[in-house]
């Protein structure tokens, strides 16, 4: 695992200096970035786009920002941090005093070397997010200000990748790609999410993995608008986010909340004996909220490390390289591949002779001498299977019931299938 | 509310002195009174009428009852308080001795200074309650006795006061009306009810709220056997006994136990943060008994102070004006305001824009800047709603699901509402 | 219950000496004796007869065998116990050094002093169970080895017990026959089921009661297989084992987890406040195993004092007659007698007068004196059984919700239905 983490923190550094938006060329350069890594069918859809309840938006670049003192030295500078200018800012080349321009600065004065987050997407507005320390050093006086950023119709811009399965039944994993450079929201969920699909792809899955990588909340529900007949197919989903924090792992159940994604990632977490915290549904947060929302209510949940704004760092420029480690995303990735191992395994059995229990040791599957009282797991394991295969329980109530591990539950169950005694 | 909590100890002041019981007319005297403060209608139903499996008995009056000694002297007197009188005593008239006058004396000797109160409302008998002290004074020999009271046929009196509603369903608030000299069962009932009708119809609720001021058992049942038609509109109640004594607030449960009703006490008592207790439903106490035995089995619960039986002053002389206080009827009539403003508001709603979050920012719903992470509670209940509202979640769902308060999210389905978004 | 208990102790010391295992004349002599008690209808299933997945084996029977050093003396003798061979052993005479004689042999290195029971029923095998003590003391060197056994066509014997009651619906009580000399698996067993099968018949019980008294697995699936008929009649059922130790008692429930049998024992163990265990279903133990198949689903729990595999002693000679005592034995009957009294009256009753309370008091089933607060636990039985008497709640369901005895819910249920106020 630790290769899989310092290559997933590789990706993250090289992709951190970009300035992502909801749309525009950042999110290209990202996308193409992850193309190296596993391929990807990039969309692109254009501005005006009826998108459900939405309108796909005027597409946002840009080019150069600062703020310029009287002697002409950049105060500020969009080529320092992508940071520093509001998302979606509208261009600007001005001059004015500092107590015009504060109406356009953005800091957080309980973190003073820190800088904020913030966009207006769909409030026509410029503005410079900078930290307290930054402004409280800057004398009155004449300042000039210049965004040199584009809104014109063009693009919204999103990626799917899929690893084919046994059956059209698709697993759904999504993660967002419109925040500029911060690491661990999201640049660690898409480094997770690219190594992820590798792995998926180390042998044919039985469900049919497709993995979105999409602008936060206007993506999501582009990718909704555009896949209404496919999301009948899409049985469970997992949204990644701030996947590489040095926090406890963080499930936040589906709005189903005993969706089987969710019922897998209580007993992954549970079993793999890691603290943990599972969370109930909330209509905030990432794109479950899209997903989750009443019209679709897909079982999809959302696994994170320390969860959404639960951390101060959240939306700042400390949300930085030094906040995320290889070994934190390692561990996601760990938890997602054990889950979609269960989720992948996790059929419900009928047994074919449901009449008392089948004579298991005629078919070499019991031992023969008895009296003993130590008898193992893989039998125990077999009766459990036996006994609750009426189409009603899954493995995975199989190994919660018994009290077994999913693996010695599923090996029972091939080796009874094996045997005759069960079918899917 | 002091206002309030005073108005209502003076009507029960006004009421206490007066001998209630099933007929008569200390009961046409006590309505009367309350009459003065909400209109009623009366309605008297002849002995001998036939309701549901019981019988209208005949109608009890008494103008003066003793037990002189020797000397003449009054040892117990009726006028002193009704409670001194077996309840529908038949009348007497004789001098016996002690010995054969104990027979028809009932005491409390664990505590010898109080009067207890007991009836015999179906076996004809005559008695006097006396408290021990009293008893234990009274040397032998013979004692003139004397009820001067009348047991004929006549009517069974109960009254109803209805606050129109904006729908024909409606709510009924019930207390008996029966008791002789008894403050807080159920003078307190009578006046948080009376004072409740009155708040009620400062404007026109949802419901149709019906006040039925009854004898117990039979009076409610003689209510139910005239409403036969009615009974499907009546969709929540609540039976109000006990309201006054300084105890923590008791709900009682509907035998149903999940009923509306049940889920809006529990969550104002909690919401509230009184300290109080809430218990499953028995078949003993007020007449819940009734509107809750299995044919009818409606959502009806009892609020009480102490409930039912729980203080041991109960049904004895203790239980007199200094057993209530205007505080704590003030108390009881704002926990049952809060809680018919919640059950008043709280509908199932329909999400109109169901797939995917709508566009609340273009509504004005939502802050266009983006970023912050202290989204405020105002657009967070309206996520909850709209989320949730897919016919099957009430507000009181949303609210209790949410953690947000109740009042924030039926503002917010005000507000979606007014922009289109759902409907109920 | 003193007599009872003497009278189990002395059927298991007369069982104890016999060999029994899943077939032969070890059964047969057993359920001579057993028949003694109560009159028995013995079934003899010829070798090779289909029963389910199985087949009945050929019978088994031993008239002697041992191990003998050079000078001829047996150092392990069968006439010692029936434990000394492995079950099913196949005829051998030979002689042989002890490194050669070491692979038939089972001991019990932890336990150096006591003797396994061990079985090989469907593999060919021969064996000799000893204590680690005999066998360290063992020199090497030549032995004698002669197991005088027949593996031959011949009959699977089990026997039924039926104690007819009001309806044809049956409870079954199950134990298994084919343990060899232990005392507490399962001659205890046996011995309360049989005294059980005696105090059900003083008087005509409700259901009729089946007891199965057959050999393990084997046994159970061969009763199974040969009454598919009867299977829809079997509405509740017990598996009696390990009935004698001085463990507390211990219900397994069944596969169903709610079944009714389930609710009668936890009550009834509940009740009695004996300290106690109730577990889950698993599908191990004893012939519930075949009877909770998914197939079957019958409700049949298990009762045991320590269960299955929970003492050291089990399956070894110290599973002796010092391992059981007469009084555990009664405290088994006991709660079986009662959780049978239970199941027996557990009926669901209709309230003919639904509509608000009968008048319990002109019916003479109602206390004429009003405004008591001690109301007797029988009208309060009363009032709960008429309100909860829809259809849907069993006599046992009134209990709990009320928390009254059993025995006094039933009583007033038999009042109520003299009273023509409820039926079942």
């Amino acid at each position: 695992m630790t290769e899989a983490g310092e290559g997933m923190y590789d990706l993250v550094e090289r992709m951190y200096p970009l300035c992502r938006s909801i749309t525009g060329d950042g999110v290209r350069a990202t996308l193409d970035i992850v193309g190296e890594y596993i391929p990807l069918q990039v969309q692109e859809v254009p501005t005006g786009t009826q998108v459900l309840d939405w309108t796909v938006p005027q597409e946002w670049n840009i080019r150069d920002a600062y703020i310029a003192d009287a002697s002409g030295r950049r105060v500020v500078d969009f080529a320092a941090s992508s940071l520093h200018v509001l998302g979606y800012s509208v261009p600007v080349s001005a001059t004015m005093p500092l107590a015009e321009l504060r109406e356009h600065l953005h800091t957080l004065p309980d973190h003073p070397s820190w800088v904020p987050y913030r966009t207006s997407y769909y409030k026509p507005e410029w503005g410079f997010c900078l930290s307290q320390e930054t402004l409280d050093a800057m004398p009155d006086g004449d300042y000039e200000v210049r965004i040199d950023s584009t809104l014109a119709d063009g693009h919204l811009t999103y990626a799917e990748h899929v690893v084919p399965g046994q059956v059209p039944d698709e697993v759904i994993v999504s993660c967002h790609v419109c925040h500029p450079s911060l690491a661990n929201d999201n640049l660690a969920g898409i480094a997770v999410a690219t190594f992820l699909a590798r792995a998926l792809a180390e042998r044919t899955p039985y469900y049919t993995y497709r993995f979105i990588f999409a602008p936060g909340t206007i993506g999501a529900i582009t990718w909704l608008a555009r896949n209404a007949e496919r999301i009948e197919h899409v049985k469970h989903g997992l949204v990644l986010a701030c996947a590489g924090d040095s926090g406890q792992l963080t499930y936040k159940q589906s709005r189903r909340g005993d969706a089987e994604i969710d019922r897998v990632l209580r007993h992954v977490l549970a079993a793999s004996e890691r603290p943990h915290h599972v969370t109930e549904f909330t209509p905030y947060g990432y794109d479950e909220r899209q997903y989750c929302s009443p019209g679709f209510d897909l079982g999809v949940g959302s696994l994170s490390r320390t969860p959404y704004a639960g951390y101060p760092e959240y939306h700042t420029s400390a949300d930085n390289l030094d906040f995320v480690s290889p070994g934190a995303m390692a561990d996601t990735l760990a938890v997602c591949r054990e889950a979609f191992a269960v989720l992948d395994r996790n059929r419900r059995y009928v047994n074919l002779s449901p009449y008392g229990e089948p004579q298991l040791g005629r078919r070499g599957l019991y031992d023969a001498l008895g009296g003993r009282s130590d008898t193992k797991q893989a039998q125990m394991a077999m009766l459990w299977v036996l006994n609750l295969s009426d189409g009603g329980h899954s493995l995975l109530d199989v190994a919660e019931r018994s009290g077994l591990p999913f693996d010695t539950v599923a090996a029972a169950a091939d080796a009874l299938g094996a045997a005759g005694l069960i079918k899917a």
